[in-house]
């Protein structure tokens, strides 16, 4: 979630040695092998990285946000189902298909 | 509202001018003033403030995203007045309640 929020602020090479290293799950070694670079330049580029994604986060809290926003979501979510269940009025019914088409924008 | 969202990503010099030059509405010749420097090294430490917060959101958007979930919540707040209006159901009228008093959680 870091990097999909963050990723964007890191340099190409970063971004390139994180998507790697967490997202195609290579090792130190064989991403530094790619480059003809050591394990431990792969390492220092990985760690700066993280510290600036984990560093971003701590100071704006946005993800924090966001997984906070998604919990408001399924308690609204639980609220309108159960309006559902218990009206049958067809308008009701079309206004709930609408709150929820809504409430999947908001998860993203 | 750039400053809201990634404010902490500034130094707190960057902070401080940016706080009296947009919030509190000083002039450049006044900050220079109370430091003691020119016009144009606070006009400098703005402009880099600036900067930081456009590219981050630039690069992120998550301000932008904010504002779309707030149109999205908007939407779902005029779906439940619609609700309201048409039952006379107690039980729904406390969910329509609930469902309010979320929405506010997502306006934050």
């Amino acid at each position: 979630m870091l990097f999909d929020f963050y990723g964007e602020l890191l340099t190409v090479k970063q971004r390139e040695y994180f998507d790697l290293y967490y997202n195609d799950d290579l090792s130190l070694g064989e991403i530094a092998e790619i480059d003809g670079i050591t394990r431990q330049g792969v390492r220092d580029i990985l760690r700066r990285a993280e510290n600036i994604l984990l560093e971003t986060e701590r100071k704006t809290g946005l993800i924090e946000r966001f997984e906070i926003n998604l919990r408001t979501v399924s308690e609204i979510e639980a609220c309108v189902g159960k309006i559902s269940s218990r009206s049958s009025d067809p308008v009701i019914e079309e206004l709930v298909g609408e709150i929820c088409k809504n409430l999947e924008i908001l998860r993203q």
